[in-house]
């Protein structure tokens, strides 16, 4: 059964990029891609992905500056108000999550989805019930101000915990609805820019 | 040898305390307190207490909440302009982490000095060159919002990782005065309040 995992990597102050939009302090530090996290067995499971606007554009970016093609041949939804180039598999669409899972769980079949990032959007999941696991990478740094995880309140079970060299890799299931709490205020949110204010 | 320990609870999302400063996300959660990262196993080895005005408040008012008397029998700096009461063993600091460090390392005799919080002391800890260790167990709850964990850019090496019933405990080595960062720019910083704005 498709499961909806945010699954990321995380300053040890809960920064997914720093103030200036970097991951440098990320693509420095040591990681096993074979143990445990790693991104070959994870993504294999992974039938669907869906993205924040910023981060796509991220992506975007990383691959002009590296010549790198777009890298996943899973569906990929953005969400995003603007016109941004979409490679083969991207959908780009606009509106609240509720709006648009059926049509991702659908693209995601036997398979998994996984919310990329930002913060914004895996709270946009949350608020509207489909996020079920947390895998965070925690990177053995601090950044003191950026992108933040996860701008929410959310209660969660630790279900796994192990080192990959540099990393603390942490699972997480959420928390059922009988536990959520109920801030914020449910409503939907414009996902565009993915609101991640940098802090 | 003194170390310097910044030894703390956090939300997954990097944060002390919540919004409103408060810690009820932490006080219901599983900890075994003779397991890994244990109250009773680090208190025996700590030889002197720093805390900044809002940490020191915080503990303050919790006694008066609870009837609890202070609880640490050894000296403990207090890092305010502000006249607050002091319980004996309590001495009320102003000024700078680097001009009151000998008499701390010397009221710590051979144990080591807690960095209890907020972050912005651990920060200044770190900004003179003072702080060498953090010992962090991570809750598995976040709050989005709250007061930082540590606002500075650290790079440091995970050197031991152990689970203890909700907590992922991470002991981390500061990296030495040749691998730090730059920034904040050095200077002295008024460490009444700490300076951990809400955000």
């Amino acid at each position: 059964m498709t499961a909806v995992v945010y699954y990321t990597a995380s300053t040890l102050d809960g920064f997914l990029a720093d103030e200036h939009d970097s991951l440098d302090w990320l693509l420095g530090q040591d990681m096993d891609h074979e143990g445990p996290m790693g991104y070959g067995e994870f993504i294999a499971g992974v039938g669907a992905l869906v993205m924040g606007a910023t981060t796509y554009r991220w992506v975007l970016e990383h691959g002009r500056r590296t010549g790198e093609p777009w890298g996943y041949t899973q569906p990929c939804f953005v969400f995003t108000h603007r016109d941004l180039p979409a490679p083969e598999g991207v959908r780009l669409v606009s509106g609240s999550v509720a709006e648009h899972w059926p049509a991702i769980a659908e693209a995601a079949g036997e398979g998994d989805v996984w919310v990329v990032g930002g913060g914004e959007l895996a709270g946009a999941f949350w608020d509207t019930g489909h996020l079920d696991r947390l895998m965070v990478s925690t990177a053995p740094v601090t950044v003191g101000a950026g992108r933040p995880l996860l701008p929410r309140r959310l209660q969660l079970t630790l279900t796994r915990l192990e080192r990959n060299r540099a990393f603390a890799c942490a699972w997480y299931d959420v928390a059922g609805p009988g536990d959520r709490e109920t801030w914020p205020p449910a409503g939907p949110r414009d996902l565009d820019e993915e609101h991640d204010a940098v802090r």
